[in-house]
């Protein structure tokens, strides 16, 4: 490992100094000739019919150039899920109802955003107000009013499998109102787990919304030639060729007629996957117009109008021995997608995903249920259902621990899984650190000498000081379209190479450790490294940047496109060195050596003059995929339940220490540790960076943030009330990554971007207990809720 | 054949709307951020040396942003020729002295053209005029003034090569003042051949220098980006390859520190190969400055200061047989290069190349010279010393056959090449229909009955008319820097697919020809390929669009990356449809079916997405290349004299009838006949259009067109008085192309963009001779001349 050269080293960014000195083009920063500017009108209502749009008044402002309502578009439908079983709910525009503040009900191009705004204030739309329904129990009540009716009606993919499978499947519990997904998973006896166990708890935990909070807004611009018949587009998006498919599939256009353009991403933490009203809309009136038509979105219609994290009620009953060993868990999840399903269904399966990987439990039962209510859409957000399901067993494990008298971090060891270990859902842990992340993390803390909880004496004072420890497991990537990644090698005479990528470096850095695979590979130097990403046209597929996958996933087919244009070069190199194999050579700085003899060597320059003679030319080009998901290391044949996960998983142990202030109820995170078994980490500084981004974000959603909502109306639609935490409050921060070596991954590599967020809100949930003796059930642990414990 | 889909049809451009609309971006379309505007200040001496130069009062004009002149940029060379032999000999911009009318002295940048203009008038240059010599007579003369008297001080490489080559190599001819190149090729024995033969004329011909007349002037965009550290261009260009290797040569830059951008070009014919002042200019000041540089020549400019075809003095001595069998050969060709040696090394070499293929000539001496003279600089134009030599060649055998009383088409049938046959150089000719082509030509211009030699009774009035037959040889690409081209196909989802080509479109219709080519190996249509080309970072080599190389050996690449593509898709219907090898499979369509059972089949679509399961998600990404040059149809060991050519020769016959008034002794081309063998048709329209293109630029050449010097002074630098065709002029064209198969061709496909040229030289005058029964010989045959030959 230390004999890398390009690879292990905390290199700066490659696209640095063009993001510093303002030469980066962000979505917002393309500007075409003739080129309109669009504003979408939203419904201020949450659950209203539309009974009649009079655009008249809009239509003759003199600069609007277009105005489009739903009922212009049709009955276009898609979703983030669009199966039989959960068919798409979402339109570009509403045709007849509006389901949540926000819901886009029309759209204006016209030459300048003052015009577009002023007309979207004559627009006229007619509600009639519904009644609705703001909480997930509210809403799965017999006689709650249904958000989407039409899916129990109309929709014969409903009637062919959900209805009936409410009819016969565990009827009591899945008949509910309002429900648009459902998730259950059991192996083993729960029943009789319980029954085995000494000890048997059950818990009830709430999780509230929180936002993304992205730096850059969501914006696309859109401009269809019509002499090409071809969709151009350029989007601020976390998958390039994902969002070219939902496009192709809602315009019912040919893939091919689409292309989309690269731009730089100022963060997306999931909230910039799934297809949005303003990108059709944008492509829809530059079809119409053949103009270019550009939509950014004001920071409140991204609070409010494009994603969210999932609102979620979870129960958690677990069955133990006296020795800790748990025997049996069932664990609900209710979340609250709002208005549309948005990622509901799959947040619901995810929670089981990332609750399973980390303890060995015998006998297991997990339903999750996703339901509608009249608020905002729910989607993923960095860990997709991680930081709800992992605080709320982590915490109901050290309640556990505090009522037997135990040690929650014996607990954890006891119960934890190793390297090598067989999941129930066949995956095989290739690499595991858990253990030496968790001892680690508690070490550092000082977790014998710091936690209140064996101490006699209680603490004095108005701030209270106490420590908490949780854990995590993350996804490198999943099964999900477009399923594999490819990269193209193409060298240069003078040795250099362009890297082609479709990969999407939404400010997590994956450009620089993509081209840094490349190098290392290769034998060239990182500023060897010509980047082209992110372009449809251009770039090979890619898996998007979803679900951590880029290192593991786009970063093996990099390394498997690298070493075929090596074996090329090599090849070329062969009889001029007098070696009878390639592999008697090896590469280092542009150059090809005789292993045994490095004294011999030619440079790339010289292997590449030679192709001409071989080959015809100095074409030499590599290319190599790979599949989000490696087969060779799952064991259907031994899975004990359904779940198509992963290839390889990241492990994080999380501790922190806190102080509640007692008199106001606030509580400030002093210390956050991170352990982070990201296997290989291929760039030292980026890891870091996306674990100080993922404490800071975790930590904010554990105290601070919260989409705040009444009656569906959102009150904090700003950075002035929404609170994330700000440089001020940075805790002092450990991290330490955990070498272990995942080989489905390249040079060992495997995720860390989201992995590293969900056990901060556990372990300070559970230092918040340590430090005030009494448990708050729900997050964000704002003043509020530590003084009602308090006072309880 | 008849089976094709899309090759071999007369499909429409594919670019054909985007510039018929005004969208295509040419190089003066490209308009950059802070861009400013550069002007060239050009000698307005023929022979001078630089004294001083003052641009003080040009900085202190506001608006002006830089100024360089030759010192500031120190001894850079380049030429297209740059060898151990013959060393570079152009600077960027003069040093300390001037060689032609319109040598690079000074260059400006500044915010406006006007300001740049008037900012080259404000520069004071002090010149010592010298002695010029202005015809290629005067240049040879032993005591005539030596234009680059450095080439014989103090170049290592010219003593090392040139010099003791001079001494010691057939001294008495080749010691000659002002040689820039020499060529030297024989076989047999000519003095023999002379000695047996029944008859020996030797004649002399003169040829003229003629200007392109691309419709786009010449025009760069330079963009240094200092925080990359990169060189963006923008270039009207035949080769993106080439001219990055030529700029990163020059500026000793990295090539991939060097980015050549896609953009249109507006016709080339030969006269965008070389790198040019205003490009070195633009991007010196660009990199100076970190801000974008344009130059755009003026129409004059094109005419004064980039490229004009080589005038050529030329003998031709032939020993015949009664029976009309050639015996013997002696050709001498001086080719004027101009102030800087330009292609003349090549050109004279090349004149052997479209010599020898044509006429087998057991006894064989070919010597050719390029000369230094005060002028403008001598590049390739359309053909490359074809037109000249096979004019000279073929005037000269019908002025044997005149002599001997015998039809010229017999003694040409007589001494033709077949396919099969052995080329003294070691070439063999797979292909060949030049039998065919003469006597197709030969019956549709009527030769038989038009052709006044053998009428009895001479044509009574004003207007004679008279028909005349010229052929012609052409390489189908050549052994040229880079050598060869190669290909990348990306398959998308939807079974359309992108072509990366490094090849350039310079109006010849190649976007067009290398996609049918891909659709047509791949299974698709002509509208289902994407097509991504000109863009050094984006696409793989390509030879460039000289030398007629581009359906050949770029389509060979595309057809082998198609193939590649192919393969994959197949195999990944193996399985699926139930065979046991792709070769029972075959496509169309955008569909894999089975060829013994075409009931069954899957789209591309499909098979894509099984590839998900096979490797790794749906990167279907075919690569292919193919050198210029085709080794397994060479046979060197057989070869009796040097010259390593092409693959692949394309064939021509040219048939005119002309008018000739001997009143004004105007010249009129009646009828243009043309049998073309370029081997296998890949786009009838196409190909048509170069064929129609190269009958008026000859003929124009042939009639009317001369660059008009007079002590280096040109005299017709427009459209005004330098003569093209017009529409009106256009002959009654018959074209016929005659099917060949060549087997290094894509489908059989060759060259067809030059050696349509070639002939209708010879062709018109013949015909001239046959209508007025005297000769001239020299071209463009005006009136004068016409005049002149009908007096003596």
């Amino acid at each position: 490992m230390t004999d890398y050269k390009v690879v292990g080293k905390g290199l700066p960014r490659i696209d640095g100094p063009a993001k510093a000195m303002g030469k980066a083009i962000y979505t917002v920063d393309v500007n075409l000739p003739g080129m309109l500017y669009g504003k979408i009108l939203r419904s201020p209502y949450p659950h209203a019919r539309i009974l009649n749009i009079d655009t008249t008044a809009a239509e003759q402002l003199p600069g609007v150039k277009f105005i489009m309502t739903g009922k212009d578009v049709g009955d276009v439908r898609y979703a983030f899920v669009d199966t039989p079983r959960y068919p798409a709910d979402e339109h570009p525009l509403a045709i007849d109802k509006v389901c949540y503040i926000g819901d886009e009900v029309a759209a204006v191009a016209a030459v300048s955003e003052t015009v577009a705004e002023k007309a979207l204030s004559l627009i006229k739309v007619e509600y009639e107000i519904l009644p609705g329904v703001f909480t997930v129990e509210e809403a799965m009540k017999p006689d709650a009013p249904l958000i989407h009716e039409e899916l129990l009606e109309g929709t014969s993919a409903w009637e062919d499998w959900g209805v009936a499978q409410k009819k016969q499947q565990r009827e009591a519990e899945i008949n509910v109102n309002n429900m648009s997904g459902h998730s259950a998973i059991s192996f083993g006896d729960v029943e009789q787990g319980f029954k085995d166990s000494d000890y048997v708890r059950e818990d009830k935990f709430e999780l509230k919304a929180t936002a993304h909070c992205q730096m850059e807004p969501h914006a696309a611009v859109a401009s269809y030639d019509p002499v090409e018949d071809k969709l151009h587009m350029w989007l601020s998006t976390q998958g390039i060729f994902l969002k070219r498919f939902l496009l192709s599939k809602t315009f019912k256009m040919p893939i091919g007629k689409i292309r989309i353009h690269h731009t730089f991403v100022g963060g997306a933490f999931g909230g910039k996957i799934d297809l949005f009203p303003y990108e059709f809309c944008a492509a829809y009136m530059s079809m119409k117009l053949g103009q270019p038509v550009k939509i950014e979105l004001e920071r409140e219609e991204v609070f409010m109008a494009t994603r969210q994290r999932h609102p979620m009620v979870i129960k958690v009953k677990t069955g133990i021995k006296k020795d800790g060993t748990i025997l049996a868990q069932d664990i609900k999840v209710i979340a609250d997608n709002g208005g549309y399903r948005g990622s509901g269904p799959i947040v619901v399966f995810l929670c089981h995903g990332f609750s399973f990987p980390i303890y060995n439990v015998p006998n297991y039962r997990y339903e999750g249920f996703s339901i509608y209510t009249n608020s905002g859409i729910r989607g993923p957000q960095r860990g997709h259902g991680a930081p709800q399901i992992r605080f709320s067993i982590d915490s109901h494990l050290d309640l556990i621990a505090r009522d037997l008298g135990m040690d929650s971090v014996d607990i954890m060891l006891k119960n934890i899984r190793h390297q090598g270990d067989l999941l129930p859902n066949g995956d095989r842990l290739n690499s595991c650190g858990l253990k030496e992340c968790l001892e680690g993390a508690a070490k550092s803390i000082d977790w014998e000498n710091k936690r209140m909880q064996f101490k006699a004496q209680p603490q004095e004072g108005r701030y209270k000081t106490g420590v908490g420890i949780s854990l995590c497991a993350m996804f490198s990537g999943a099964m999900y379209y477009p399923f594999a990644s490819a990269a193209i090698v193409k060298m240069h005479d003078d040795g250099t190479a362009t890297l082609f990528t479709g990969a999407q470096d939404i400010g997590q850095g994956s450009y620089t450790t993509l081209s840094q695979v490349l190098a290392e590979e290769l034998g060239i130097g990182l500023e060897d490294v010509h980047l082209v990403a992110g372009d449809t046209e251009l770039c090979p597929i890619d898996i998007g940047s979803f679900l951590s996958g880029t290192a593991l996933v786009t970063g093996s087919a990099v390394k498997l496109a690298a070493a075929d244009a090596k074996r090329q070069l090599l090849e070329c190199a062969v009889e001029v060195l007098g070696v009878d194999d390639i592999g008697e050579l090896e590469t280092q700085d542009k150059r090809i050596f005789v292993k045994d003899d490095p004294e011999k060597s030619i440079s790339f320059t010289q292997a590449i003059q030679t192709s001409v003679f071989k080959k015809g030319g100095n074409p030499i080009i590599g290319t190599g995929s790979y599949k989000g998901y490696s087969e060779t290391d799952r064991y259907p044949s031994l899975a004990k339940c359904k779940g198509l996960f992963t290839g390889a998983y990241g492990f994080a142990a999380h501790a922190a220490e806190v102080e509640v202030d007692i008199l106001t109820g606030k509580v400030k995170l002093l210390k956050a540790v991170t352990y982070h078994d990201c296997g290989f980490s291929l760039n030292k500084t980026i890891v870091e960076g996306q674990v100080h981004g993922c404490v800071s974000m975790g930590a904010g959603q554990a105290i601070s943030e919260e989409i705040v909502l009444e009656k569906g109306q959102l009150f904090n639609a700003s950075f002035l009330n929404y609170q994330i935490p700000i440089s001020l409050e940075t805790p002092e921060s450990v991290d330490q990554l955990v070498a272990t070596y995942e080989p489905t991954g390249p040079f060992g590599a495997k995720e860390v971007g989201e992995g590293a967020l969900a056990g901060i809100l556990g372990a300070i949930g559970n230092a918040v207990h340590d430090a005030i003796g009494v448990r708050v059930y729900s997050l964000p642990i704002t003043p509020e809720k530590v003084l009602r414990a308090l006072k309880n």
